[in-house]
């Protein structure tokens, strides 16, 4: 049995909950969180909930500790930290910082002889995986990357910031045209506008300007200025009632030319339509706690990506087992 | 400079041909024929194209030897034959004898010290990873495999052996209701004839009886007995024409669930559309000779498979580099 514990007992830490029942090689040895621990109820019985500062005493109690924390503050600071006593796996998802998070986690886990496994889930994560293998093997190509239809939370979060507004949810739409074209094999160069959209449900305080909201949505530089964007507003009912989830997806894809004067195209498309964007980062994480803690027991330290990850190592079937089903 | 020897010149040793020419790290050091190598032309200025059993010779000059058989009786004893002097990737794609394989070229690569990667391609190769994959993310769940709409070589080559057949093609065309069905995470149970129809272009000999060739090939079993065939009769021109290529690709499904009692059902999906299959399999091979051969100075002997390769290695780019642009 692999002993995981969960850093932080958000979306993303229940959802690692979940997905650790699923796997009958696992279990949960404890949930760690800053809140107080007498708050929080877990859905499996008879965890300990334990406060994040007493990690350490529970160091030869965990195999690996998956970290649930945001990318924004949390992570930089808690996955190096938490390398000092623990293999680690976490969701970092700011790829323009993942090269500095991969030099202070590698630093940290090489010191402690420790092993950890950043940016894992599906965009870092199985998004990667895809745009390396396609573009290894059709090295004269282009790749695109889409998102959606999705709700993005930075972007939710953005507009509930601006004044008046009492709740938002934003869904990113990828365009049905620009994914015609790419799927084409025609190679097509598009801008950030020709690629998604934003659809935004808001709901606005009594009395607010519903106008002025608006345009400070559309006129929102990075966010939302650089894309066609519509804004609905929604009472808070509608709101709950249609747009509770938080699902997810989006597609990877690659095309290519081979053979004599390029004269043969290829697709090749990666494709993920997910309900629940958080339970399925966290299937992604404990799969891959299976193959860090394997990685660990070979004898490897350090910091890896997906990337450094022999694919059997994520699955619970042998080598043989694999070969024999799968291959 | 990674040197690589081709071992069979036909339609896959003509595409690793034009695959080494995309990628800059590579070199073709030789080919190697069982025809008379005089009447080989090769689309490379100036390699040699050599006897087949004269290989050995060239055991210094070549660091990957990439082995473009059959694999119904070329593939089962080149394969260990070849790893007693070389480094050796193949595309064995027999999935019932792939343990039998592996095993004897395991056991010549592990005597020679040198080291062996079978099944490199498509299915098996890339629809593996995705099957390995997706099923370790996604416990919980049913994978689905889908080919076409492609041509058949193994299904066109019985029907040109029908009596009165003069040359057929044959397209393998996955069933679009089944497609909707599994992409919907309904996780219907399918039979042969519920996922794949079979489509033929059968040219008759003047004066054959063409209704009894049409009966022959649809009640022969295993090929085309238990699927919804259809049959057209065209001219030979038409045939040339219009079916010359050799397109494939499918796609591979896998849809589980998540969360508490499985509330959330999430879609992964992994889809090819080949211009080309022997020159998309050929790109395959190319890009996992790289990784062969960064295994083998890593000190790694022995047979592995696509699932023991960790996805970097196929890459050009350092670890590095793909952490910062791929990731």
């Amino acid at each position: 049995m692999i002993r995981i514990g969960i850093m932080g007992y958000g979306n993303l830490g229940r959802g690692v909950e979940y997905a650790i029942a699923q796997n009958p090689d696992m279990q949960l040895a404890a949930v760690f969180t800053r809140r107080d621990p007498a708050s929080i109820r877990t859905a499996t019985a008879g965890v300990p909930v334990l406060a994040a500062d007493s990690a350490a005493d529970m160091k030869d109690e965990i195999d690996v500790m998956i970290l649930c924390g945001g990318s924004a503050t949390d992570l930089p600071e808690q996955t190096p930290a938490l390398a000092r006593w623990f293999n680690v796996v976490d969701s970092f998802d700011t790829h323009a910082r993942i090269p500095e998070h991969f030099a202070a986690v590698d630093a940290a886990a090489k010191e402690a002889s420790t092993l950890g496994l950043i940016s894992v889930g599906w965009d870092p994560g199985l998004f990667s995986l895809n745009r390396v293998y396609a573009s290894a093997v059709l090295p004269q190509g282009e790749s695109y990357t889409f998102w959606g239809k999705g709700v993005s939370q930075g972007h939710s979060d953005a507009i509930r910031r601006i004044e008046g507004v009492q709740d938002a949810r934003q869904y990113t739409v990828p365009v049905e045209s620009a994914l015609e074209a790419v799927r084409s094999g025609s190679q097509p160069v598009l801008t950030t506008r020709q690629k998604h959209t934003r659809e935004c449900f808001v709901v606005a305080k009594p009395g607010a300007d519903t106008a002025r909201i608006e345009k400070e949505i559309k006129e929102m530089p990075n966010y939302f200025a650089d894309y066609d964007t519509t804004v609905h507003f929604v009472s808070q009912e509608e709101l709950l009632r249609d747009h509770a989830g938080l699902p997810h997806g989006g597609m990877v894809i690659r095309t290519g030319k081979t053979g004599p004067e390029g004269a043969n195209t290829h697709v090749i498309e990666y494709r993920l339509k997910l309900d629940s964007n958080p339970e399925f980062t966290s299937s992604v994480l404990v799969a891959y706690a299976r193959a860090l803690w394997r990685m660990y027991q070979a004898g490897e330290r350090g910091c890896k990506t997906v990337l450094d990850v022999p694919p059997a190592l994520l699955s619970p079937l042998s080598g043989e087992e694999l070969r024999a089903s799968m291959l």
